[in-house]
């Protein structure tokens, strides 16, 4: 069941900045940038209109069945349940598979926060699906320089930010045989640099400010950063993982807000002598709030954090999800709740693995029969099992793993 | 005696390109900037105005006099000469030297052609006797990045002329347990790059407009760029020289058309907690064809190359060398030759070190008793030996003596 919710936060929230920036991406009444959600005059995203505007296709049935042919393993929820709903490219890139030849994942994230909230876990979830599905080696980009020359962070607290996140990144379950993190402020340098510098002569100023909205009030340090989230979609930025390699595809699993980046990216590819990297994009994680709120690593209240208590998790859900149930018990019994603003419901469609289970309380809470009280109780189960499972898995996460995940090695058992 | 002669081209070429661009720098008819040097209505260049449009200082007889002082020697025919005529801080400088206080040295070179002509040569001469003199570290900037990024050259083209000019510029005789040589291709990252962002924060695009005359029709990693020079200018950028100290000063020996890159550096400089980088700055060395001609690295008539031959020499000198010398024999023994527009006499001045003989050469000359022939035949004398010594030196930099050179390297003896 696929969720009809628009909401307005992006799950891969690699690149938020100070969200000053009016893009030409999206209608008059929709802009869609890496640093700007906004929905259309009633506040929603209109997805289908999104697809055909950034020129990316939907992701049908026939492409999910596909994918669990090729895999031999059933769709991931995110699949089957339209949150990753485009893509651009994967029919090619599977064709490509199917005849051998290999390819990586790329994702990322732009540490701004001490702890990750849920929705910056969704892009890594799918990813760790992907990379198990497909056996396929990974990079995980966090941009330091980014958050640092767009929020007023120090270089020291970006880099250190960068360091906590993957912690919980890599408490996703990541394989280190096949997975490379890096930090900018770190592996900026050497083969990544020389791509850095050969997307930046391809991409004039005129370009990012029709693409990002910058203007000549930006720094130019902003300015030539869209090179810097471009150069891991081309696998010789990581000699140590793909040697000269150019014949080795690219698939990004990312938020759509991403998307101009990336088309950035793919306009550069041949030019360069690149394959085009292929995409598979979500929806956004919707605020506790509803569609209209905005969910911010800066405001506790707006999200769950992987390092809540059980007691923080309980009290956000029942004290800020909106609710789409009725005014009263008697109302709510008659109409049934309004799942399509229903931050409960919405939040099970990304995380109550369970089919049946989600069916039936969409058609119990739709209905009327099940009330809200009791669809919040639902959701603070899956989401405590799930913040103390990841808890859990981050504790074991030694400094020792993380150097392990980072360091800059060869990989010789990459595929396979 | 300072040579009063004008020329239109820079010393210290780092960072030439297509000349397309047109900056605020100079007056309306006199532009000055690291990639376009354009004399007054008169075609020449009025070095006294560029210091105050600049903001800069000259460089006057009692501050040569306080160098030779301080380091026990007599100064550079280029200090002497007044061909290195401006400063910025060089007092400070000096006065924190007096105190015992550290600085280094920081010059470089955009690797734009195969080998160095003697324009190239100017300010290494000077950086070297400056680091003998003082017995200071330096630190030398090969920009393959720049030129790849301003010019049709591939990375590989780039990365291979920054080792053949490292070659040329090792030839120079600086002391490799004080000179630490890098292409921005190899070492942008890490400690550099942060500083890189660093300042790329303090620097809107409208500045590099302003300072520069980039437009938005340039690739974003022009616009970058400006930090990449300025980054050697911050000490720790380099922390296998001087760890994290801040405390180390800088002085750029440069031609004066680098000026803007160094105003911009440090404007940023306080903010970042850094001290002021101290500059002293060059006249441009003439092309053969006169202060109205362009020497190129891509134009041979007009240059003479280090890699030329004692022929090659001869013939360019006699050929293209634009004479100040009478039409007729008559008429300079009459009248003298102009000095003012004479090239082989404002080589001279760069290359002839006795003091003695070129005084001589400009009394009988100027007074018609020396003809152009004979000056000629004095200045590939000292072309010639110049050249050949040189060819001798870069003959014995063996690729282990650039690799030392441009090792990323512990250097214990940096002073003293």
């Amino acid at each position: 069941m696929p969720p009809k919710h628009h909401c307005r936060r992006r799950l891969r929230s690699s690149h938020p900045c100070c969200g000053a920036h009016q893009a030409a991406a999206g209608c008059p009444s929709q802009v869609i940038t890496p640093w700007d959600v906004t929905g259309g005059a009633d506040g929603k995203i209109d997805y289908n209109k999104l697809v055909a505007q950034f020129g990316c296709q939907s992701i049908d049935a026939s492409l999910v069945e596909r994918i669990e042919r090729l895999t031999g393993r059933p769709a991931h929820p995110f699949l089957k349940r339209g949150i990753f709903f485009a893509h651009r490219d994967l029919n090619e890139l599977l064709d490509a598979y199917e005849r051998g030849q290999p390819f990586y994942l790329y994702t990322g994230r732009g540490p701004s926060s001490e702890a990750l909230h849920l929705g910056h876990l969704v892009p890594f979830m799918f990813t760790k699906w992907l990379q198990d599905a497909f056996r396929v080696p990974l990079v995980i980009q966090l941009t330091d320089d980014e958050k640092f020359l767009w929020r007023g962070l120090s270089v020291e607290e970006s880099r250190r930010l960068a360091r906590e996140n993957c912690k919980d990144i890599i408490a996703c379950g990541f394989d280190v045989a096949r997975t490379f993190v890096f930090a900018d402020f770190e592996y900026v340098g050497g083969a990544f640099y020389r791509n850095i510098a050969r997307i930046q002569r391809c991409v004039p100023m005129n370009q990012v400010r029709g693409i990002f909205g910058f203007s000549t009030d930006d720094n130019i340090g902003k300015i030539a950063f869209p090179a810097i989230q471009a150069a891991p979609a081309f696998p010789d930025s990581f000699p140590h993982m793909f040697g000269e390699r150019k014949d080795v595809r690219c698939l990004i699993p990312c938020a759509i807000d991403q998307d101009p980046y990336f088309r950035m990216t793919r306009d550069c590819a041949p030019r360069l002598g690149h394959l085009k990297t292929a995409l598979i994009e979500s929806r956004f994680f919707p605020a506790l709030q509803g569609e209209s709120g905005k969910m911010s690593a800066s405001d506790q209240s707006s999200a769950i954090f992987v390092s809540d208590t059980p007691k923080q998790i309980r009290s956000k859900v029942n004290k800020y999800a909106f609710s789409g149930g009725g005014d009263t018990v008697e109302e709510h019994r008659e109409k049934g709740a309004n799942l399509d603003v229903d931050v409960s419901w919405k939040w099970l469609n990304f995380f109550l693995e369970d089919d049946a289970r989600l069916a039936q309380i969409g058609e119990e809470y739709g209905s009327g029969r099940m009330l809200t009280g009791d669809v919040k109780a639902e959701l603070v189960g899956v989401l405590t099992e799930m913040v103390e499972r990841h808890k859990a898995a981050r504790a074991a996460v030694t400094d020792e793993i993380v150097d392990a995940f980072m360091a800059v090695r060869p990989m010789p058992n990459l595929w396979g």
